[in-house]
């Protein structure tokens, strides 16, 4: 049983749904689409598994012309289109309706240019967010966005959820190092938008596709800035005997001036369960910061000792900063297995919300306070330096209530982070997990403007149904879109 | 004469104009609303000086609200409104039709709020840019995008135009420095979007409003990101006896992974027009860069040592690092003082376009080869380490057919910027100047696409009127918005 409610599936393609199949693998070459149950299995779901439903088919195209072939079908039959990258959507931004065809990227699999001249790189957007980096390697270069699922997670979802990571904090998140793409609009056509380029004039069309969450269009080609490596890169691991004191330590080095690559939180209780699951020499308190600076080796050594003062005035249980490379390795390591750790605790819900960084003291004691009353345990494990929260609720699925009762309290969470002035996601997209939220962040006017702006690409509303948008906000355009 | 057609004026409009400016008057704070033909001279023109058209009457708000209560007057006499912040738009983005009403940002002064912890400053977007960095100056921040006319120009219009400057090539444009606006729609509604922290979820309408050249809404308030001041800063001086060769520089510096704050290009006419007004020791060559670096003493020392390097393997005809203040002053005083010596040449009109780094070497020469072709001298000085042009054809006002010509030989440059994968504007925006090539950089479904948005935004399309859009390719939307 879960809370987050999904429309009815549409009979009339329910019974079509022969035909869509028989359409689709005529058009497309052998392999590219699948409808045995047993094969669609695997599509019916994104991480987040607590909600699952099997599609009508998945398409699998190798090329853009693949992908405008598919969406041209679906359109004949009015079919509601899932994207899908690799299904690492924490929020549900993947999944399928049982009257859906899911349009997945993984195969797009080519790197198509690269460029160290004119900082880019351009790929088939089913190419997995790590292989990015590794193809610039050699080259000296990098990709910076780095979500913690870029082993596996493809830029088709990076861009469709404007993906952050740790590393944002210096670099910024998706959007600000997406150049240029090539989609497929919801008739078929092929779209380029941007490209290895300044802002080139008129709306910024691919500003709005990126973080659309698959409302907009398919994105099987992007432009990405890349960014050249630094000399090194180093961490520290500051340890603190309250959660405010740490918060506090943050606020300070973000108003020093000082740009950390990235400045991660730990609290007891995520500690605790890494502590259980890896050795790590990690101290045990109540908050651990690992805070790390790149540069030459003398920028590095600069950053370090400024954060040494820093951290020194608020009396540290322990600060410790890395010598080498297998100093540096054993300070992310905890880090590094956090979400494994503390999917050893039980199951979880891993929230997103964002707050200013000056009210992460007095937000972490309200998360507190609401753990006690929901009576469910909390970890917070988060990219501290731009307040990205990401408290993982934990609970047991097999207790009949406890995953609604860990909705609310994330629900709860997260209007709290609207409230101090921060916002509902940071990098994780609405999906279906925060879409009954939106009306808490967003006016009805505003809401209004951004469901018009769908219309204008999806005048069906056939894009990636039931995500973004609460059902009853987005009612009066879907019953438009059926009439026409 | 000048090229670019306006629409004509509604005579239905002009006859109401006394109702219209009796309305406004009535509704609004003595002195806000002036319509003296003699006071709104001043509003007839922005920096685009060849084209001018006095307005109705010009509006000059103090607050939000009266902003929105001249939007709802106006919509209700059906009056196209011209925003307007300094009037420096290079490219006719203020500029006036007859049977219009210029809303004016410049009375919204005030500095709402800064957070250093949380790295923002949030202003009425009537400040100057200067004026948002002076204010930050004690605090050791600073708002990093420096358009040239940073002492006149608004935030409002570096919003409007998604302005950059010389500092962009490392910190980004206005979007990458934009957290959040408070804006005026043209019903008169009053909207919040974005705010200090990372991205929100939904639609990206902040990406959307920035850069749209006000033709979907007047923003009145910015959360601006705020930068740390580096520790501090030195250019070098690098002359060439080859224009090729000073872009082969610019390409191997940014191959090389380096990020300078700035890489400015100056070509010999432009060198010339320099010498003839400013002092400066400058070499006497074909080509100079100023590239300025920027950190901590060790950090600068350790860059210039690598740019002279890459320097270096291409005989520069001399290569000089600035030791002191005083040689950082002499160094970039010609650089400062280029637009003035330009000038005193004649009138010019300042080009905007784009190109991949790779491409400035043969862009550079087709541009001479132009030169030649139309019998107008052109001189080069731009932001080069991101391919941001301002190639400034030189022509006489007086002489007929002159304006004509340097028009048809920049929108042949703005062909060959496209052509090359380049794009018509880095900076300036589109305004009237660029308006009827908008078609050359972008397909039919994409230029309907940003219509339909403006849609959306301004259904009766009032806003800035025969600006960014063809007038032959928005004719059916404007039939349908005057039918409606």
């Amino acid at each position: 049983m879960s809370t987050i409610a999904m429309p009815k599936p549409d009979a009339r393609i329910l019974a079509e749904a022969p035909q869509i199949i028989a359409a689709l693998r005529d058009a497309l070459p052998a392999g590219t689409v699948i409808s045995d149950p047993e094969e669609t299995r695997a599509y019916e779901c994104d991480a987040l598994t607590a909600y699952r439903c099997p599609p009508i088919a998945v398409v699998l195209p190798r090329t853009t012309e693949e992908v405008a072939t598919a969406m041209r079908i679906c359109q004949r039959f009015s079919v509601p289109v899932v994207p899908r990258g690799a299904g690492t959507s924490l929020a549900g931004g993947a999944l399928p309706t049982a009257d859906s065809v899911v349009i997945a990227t993984i195969r797009l699999r080519e790197i198509l240019e690269i460029d160290t001249t004119n900082r880019f790189i351009r790929v088939q957007t089913g190419v997995t967010n790590l292989s990015v980096s590794a193809e610039l390697e050699a080259e000296g270069f990098f990709y910076a966005p780095d979500p913690s699922s870029q082993l596996a997670c493809t830029i088709a979802g990076n861009i469709a959820m404007n993906s952050g990571g740790a590393h944002c904090l210096k670099y910024g998140v998706t959007t600000n190092n997406l150049m240029g793409v090539r989609c497929v609009l919801t008739d078929g056509e092929i779209v380029e938008v941007g490209g290895p380029f300044m802002d080139s004039g008129g709306l910024d069309i691919l500003g709005l596709l990126c973080g659309s969450e698959g409302q907009l269009a398919i994105v099987t080609e992007a432009t990405l800035r890349i960014v050249p490596k630094p000399e090194d890169a180093r961490p520290m691991l500051i340890g603190f005997d309250s959660a405010e004191t740490a918060g506090e330590c943050v606020a300070r080095i973000i108003r020093s001036g000082l740009i950390p690559v990235a400045i991660e939180y730990m609290d007891d209780v995520c500690l605790r369960a890494i502590e259980a699951f890896a050795k790590t020499d990690y101290p045990k308190c109540a908050a651990v910061l690992i805070v790390e600076v790149e540069g030459s080796q003398g920028e590095i050594a600069h950053q370090i000792e400024r954060i040494r003062e820093i951290a020194d005035e608020l009396s540290p249980v322990e600060f410790r900063s890395s010598r080498n490379k297998d100093e540096s390795l054993a300070i992310w390591k905890g880090r590094k297995s956090a979400f494994g750790a503390m999917g050893r605790l039980g199951d979880y819900l891993c929230l997103d919300g964002t707050v200013p960084v000056s009210k992460l003291p007095y937000t972490l004691k309200r998360i507190g306070e609401l753990s006690k009353h929901y009576g469910l345990e909390v970890a917070n494990v988060f990219h501290a330096g731009d307040g990205n929260m990401h408290p993982l609720i934990l609970f047991n699925a097999n207790a009949p209530g406890e995953l609604e009762r860990a909705e609310a309290y994330g629900a709860d969470i997260l209007r709290l982070c609207v409230d101090v002035g921060g916002c509902l996601t940071g990098e994780h997209g609405v999906g279906i997990e925060k879409r009954d939220l939106m009306s808490k962040q967003y006016s009805a006017e505003d809401m209004a403007i951004q469901m018009d702006i769908k219309d204008v690409f999806d005048p069906d509303w056939l894009l990636n149904p039931a995500k973004v948008f609460p059902l009853d906000v987005s009612q009066p355009y879907r019953d438009r879109a059926s009439r026409s």
